[in-house]
């Protein structure tokens, strides 16, 4: 790859990360305002959705420093898309409705997947826990934005492939590595495998086999 | 102890604890199923619950690899029993009752309780903490698993011992480490001590002492 | 600094420390009671109000050993509060009330937002995550309360500013910190405007900007 085409990629893939945090860290506000969270508080369950998977993926690997302690800007970006999202909110009388987030979501869970897997593979963890700890950068932060607002998390519970997607691609990241792909393929690949997944899943109304035992029925 | 003795006792060791595991994860996909969780979701509940309180305790210890990292295998066997559990409850429109699972719950406690004690006073912790920290492996798989299914922990509100007995077997562990038992006996004592509690309190419906400040009447 | 000086100054901190350490775990114990858990998870939830977000702050800052490692003795202070407060409460037909509760927390508030973004600064961390560590310090101790009761936390939807004013306690001690204050006066300075901008949001009722987005209307 020539070094205008490196830099042409590593510039992309900055700017898809920096769309799929803005687009977690909203997921975050559309879920505190919803739960009629303070302005503090929604700014906490969007750091949450944004910080959270990556934080307790670094915890688990013991890496330090922190990726948003290493990029100390990401915080800022995080409070200016806060205050932007609630003001925009205030004055607009419009909000961001969950279908509209659904794109940008998908994007990051690609993208989250495959910088996850690859930075657990980096550090030699085995694969089937190099995927894990790709699902949990993924998949964690929305885990702990809806434990803290008093929810089941909704990629556990809403029927339809999510953790599955990001699995799925983390694989590809594993086969990349094994293949001694270059870096750049193997983290497109992971990514867009978990992103088409996603868009599939979405567009064609997939669904996880329903669940039929028994305990107190719930509607 | 004979060398004979000593293979027959880590075996004998590792059995309890897989069935330890086995049944701490189907706690898990029990509870996931109740409240009409996905498959997908259903074994992320299972991986808290089985792997949670051992990830808690090294994480506090700053341990690593992680136990379930060292030994990636683990992670299949969890899958595997998820899989395994969900079609047999599917095909046979049965499912394991709580009550049958108390048994093995009561054996992992024990055996929990005694390793994680174990490990933090070999790294050297003071012993209110080691016990601490063994009440931690044994309990906080429960704990995150009744969080994640928005449940306030049934360990903090069943009113029945079984953080006591976790506490009390702790203790027991750093006797035999003071009075310089051999790790074998001291383990088999620790793990006993809260096993037999824990199965005394099913049996014998110990209850704690019930708690009658104010606040709010919760039925 | 006169070494009389710095000697009564360490005490006091001390006194506070234990104050704010106090309050915090009375807050869990009250919390606990209200949602009539067991005595156990009472204890349980008072020892993740009062130790929760200084090991959160530990833990991402890989800080070894934990605060409350170090100085095993403090444990054994929290399980003497919580027998004290469990038995005083049953006596004597009478429980802290959540007002009489609010200064010692306002204390608290400040005392471990200025300590946990010194401790942050002192590792060498940014300015704006050092100030966020400081508020996770003070902060996510409530936080974890109240996940595990079942709770959206209180600090994030009651419309009084109570992050905010960790935040702004954790910019002077940023501020003090980049003058080269001596650390005593930017210890106090820190903790004495969070304390007492808390203190003024509760007696001048201040509140944070209500949030009118939609969503399902909640009482």
């Amino acid at each position: 790859m020539s070094s205008t085409a490196a830099w042409a990629l590593s510039h992309t893939l900055l700017a898809i990360e920096l769309v799929a945090t803005v687009a977690f860290a909203l997921s975050g506000v559309i879920e505190g305002a919803r739960k009629r969270l303070d302005a503090v508080g929604i700014c906490m369950v969007a750091g949450l959705a944004a910080f959270g998977g990556g934080t307790v993926r670094d915890v688990l690997l013991d890496r330090r420093p922190l990726f948003w302690v290493e990029h100390a800007g990401w915080v800022w970006v995080l409070m200016a898309v806060c205050m932007a999202a609630m003001l925009f909110m205030r004055t607009q009388h419009l909000e961001p409705t969950e279908r509209a987030m659904q794109w940008p979501d998908a994007l990051g869970l690609g993208l989250f997947t495959a910088s996850g897997t690859q930075i657990a593979l980096d550090v030699g963890m085995p694969a089937v826990v190099a995927v894990i700890l790709g699902m949990v950068t993924a998949v964690f932060g929305g885990v702990l934005r809806d434990v803290v607002c008093n929810e089941i998390p909704r990629a556990f519970s809403d029927h339809r492939p999510y953790a599955m997607c990001s699995f799925a691609g983390g694989w590809v990241m594993v086969l990349g590595h094994t293949a001694s792909w270059p870096q750049w393929a193997a983290l497109l690949a992971a990514a867009g495998t978990a992103t088409l997944l996603r868009a599939a899943a979405l567009h064609l109304d997939w669904r996880l086999p329903a669940w039929q035992a028994g305990g107190e029925p719930k509607p």
